[in-house]
């Protein structure tokens, strides 16, 4: 028996790892197009800034070091085509590989202007690792820091500008939308805003940048992903409404013998049960290792994401899961919004920091359907127990006498998250 | 009507205050045998170690604040019995004072060997806000620092035995149990001690300490507490098998008009729905605060605790929820435990640390009963989430598809919960 995976970051090598372990006598076969299997992508930000020095030490495994698991895995080899009639891909040098079974792991592609016209300046993308060392290598290049325009609102834009402040740049942050995180929420948008603003990042809101502005010495590109489905549509694969594969929860697709996971494909929102499309590192490592259990007989089941992610903006780690109260809205809820903002994280005399948090809820069921957390540091923390209480469909009202831990140094009496409940209580 | 509040520390005030804001017409009077309303009492082993300088710092409101609210706090106050027949409350002065509801909120009482014999040089009690201000007074007067006895071995012996190395003593921790805060748990104790060895913190296990030993410079008593159940036992109330007074989900006694909340009473503990006494800070303010709507006429309810506490010894975050294995076994579940030690709270490249997670579950229902987490940072959210778990009865396969918040600055792709609840589902 023979899997083969297409792609070799995340999803793709969770996935032959554990089918390899689940099943030793699986002949497991990795194609990679670029020259790195499964590095840390969500390190790439921080090559830019100089946190991390080395792109080799975002590697987690060497080609050779998963080699001698016992996975074949080929970098440098795109796949072309499925040709699941004859159960086989057709590589670009015109090779064919048999499968049994066949995991798709392509990811996602980044949305730009085609071509990235650079007649008017040094333009670059933000996601290949090549992109990354080439903005590197400009940047070292500078004989002082210039001024950058970065397209995107997204965590990479966020992270991109933190980056780029750290190195003395001037940076402005053009986006086309009016909210930034791509989550609808005012409020978190205002916050994060503000925050920019003292660390002297500028924000343009509504703006679209098709090119590299001559005003700036630099235009970067983080304009968004799209799920990379052009292999998988071309073999006749499902895909949901949001664009990506559809997957059932062993990321199976509808064709039998084809699984996919990772970014390319959709999941689960566990808030509504309904397909959602969520490229994150975390969740392609989960949904990987999932397809890894079924291409290895086992029955395992991935329940979805609550849409959790976090981000390091200049020093402020900003974190959401589940809905604003736009979304939810969207989504069928009637929803309900509270936001404090506590003055500690901790007890003063622990050198305590601000922390915001914004909850929201269902009006009709009360229950919990999305919260946001801004701060200092406490803030992954507070944003899981958040997560774990929507996974478990908890009500406001449950949630608000949650017995968190307590201790001067770590959180209050009442912890944030406790009087954030209490207050959307009174709206419910 | 009247509401007559015995004791005004943590519960005492907090039901105070949402009595009268939920119900201004309501006469609230607060009896308080100390010179001090609601005062941080978790932050007592910080006087001593010097980070509170002032036991000032403590104070969230003062007499004159508290009044302000329409609050009559009569600090100094003591009452030394309850009239139900007469609904009036006695004082030490011969005072009476009528009620049309009760609330006894009288707290815990040390356990210490009566009386401390003294001859065998200087010991103290660390409980009430005396013993530590004598204590500090004792320790700013020693010419250099000597070697310090702590019998105990709960959270309150290992905050102080920080303190006090801080100042630079010698410590001897010694304890009648087997097991450090008072978890039945050798994992978790073989993990602080080794800690408190680096710290250079002797531990004595087995070792009951009656009487100030000669051998120190100085004996303190931190040897747990007890229900502080006198009055209320005098007047008829009814005691649960805990030894402390029983109450319903609202902090009704069996008694009709008398509330009890905070130390001196019992609670529901979420895992198992059966009582339990978790005489703490964060539920005494919990229970004070539903004592507080029922006294208002507010139907609310309390749910109960998971039995979650942190603590920082000597740097290290350590903090517990729900049962140990040992625990667990007790209450009648089937535990099976998985534990880990990851290398990594975060990304290498921000500059992570070492984080160690235990998690218990039942092997019949497959439910998560319990974990622990012990670590530099990033310990008491990771706690929360296991905590919020335990309340939703989340089964270890559920936790361990949480979406956690990833980023590099603030956690592992896998972040050590999934890891730890991976490893448990193996001897599921």
């Amino acid at each position: 028996m023979r899997l083969v995976v297409i792609g070799g970051v995340a999803a793709g090598m969770s996935a032959a790892a554990r089918a390899k372990r689940l099943d030793p006598s699986l002949e497991v076969v990795v194609c990679e197009k670029g020259p790195h299997p499964t590095y840390g992508a969500c390190g790439l930000p921080y090559l830019l800034g100089g946190r991390v020095r080395d792109f080799g030490q975002l590697i987690v495994r060497d080609q050779a070091a998963w080699r001698a698991t016992g996975i074949d895995v080929r970098t440098g080899t795109e796949v072309i085509a499925i040709q699941h009639a004859r159960r086989s891909v057709r590589l670009s040098n015109g090779e064919e590989i048999g499968y049994d079974k066949l995991l798709v792991a392509t990811g996602a592609l980044p949305q730009l202007p085609q071509p990235i016209v650079t007649s008017a300046g040094p333009a670059f993308a933000l996601h290949r690792v090549a992109d990354m060392l080439r903005l590197r290598e400009h940047l070292d290049a500078a004989a002082t820091p210039g001024k950058a325009l970065i397209a995107g609102g997204s965590y990479l834009a966020l992270e991109t500008a933190e980056a780029l402040r750290a190195r003395g740049w001037q940076v402005c942050l053009a986006h086309s939308g009016r909210d930034l995180l791509r989550r609808e929420d005012a409020w978190l948008t205002a916050r994060l805003e503000a925050h920019l603003a003292r660390c002297r990042v500028e924000v343009r809101h509504g703006a679209r940048v098709d090119r590299p502005d001559p005003a700036f010495d630099l235009t970067l590109f983080a304009t968004g992903l799209r799920p990379n489905t052009g292999l998988a549509s071309d073999a006749g694969l499902r895909l949901g409404r949001s664009g990506a594969i559809e997957v059932d929860n062993r990321m199976e697709t509808a064709t039998p013998g084809i699984l996919a996971a990772g970014d390319c494909a959709e999941t689960t929102h566990v808030v509504t049960g309904r397909p959602v499309w969520a490229p994150l590192g975390t969740t392609a490592n989960k949904m990987g290792r999932i397809a890894g259990a079924t291409a290895a007989g086992r029955r395992e089941r991935f329940p979805g994401v609550a849409g959790t992610s976090i981000t390091r903006i200049c020093g402020l780690a900003a974190g959401v899961t589940g809905f604003s109260a736009a979304h939810a809205r969207r989504e069928g809820f009637d929803p309900v919004e509270a936001a404090i903002e506590a003055p500690a994280n901790r007890a003063r005399y622990f050198r305590s920091r601000p922390i915001a948090v914004q909850l929201v809820a269902d009006r009709r069921s009360g229950r919990l359907v999305g919260g946001a957390v801004l701060g200092d540091s406490g803030v992954a923390g507070r944003l899981n127990a958040i997560a774990t209480a929507l996974t478990a469909r908890l009500t406001v009202d449950e949630f608000s006498q949650l017995d968190l831990a307590y201790a001067p140094p770590y959180s209050t009496v009442w912890d944030p998250l406790l009087v954030a409940a209490q207050q959307l209580l009174h709206w419910l």
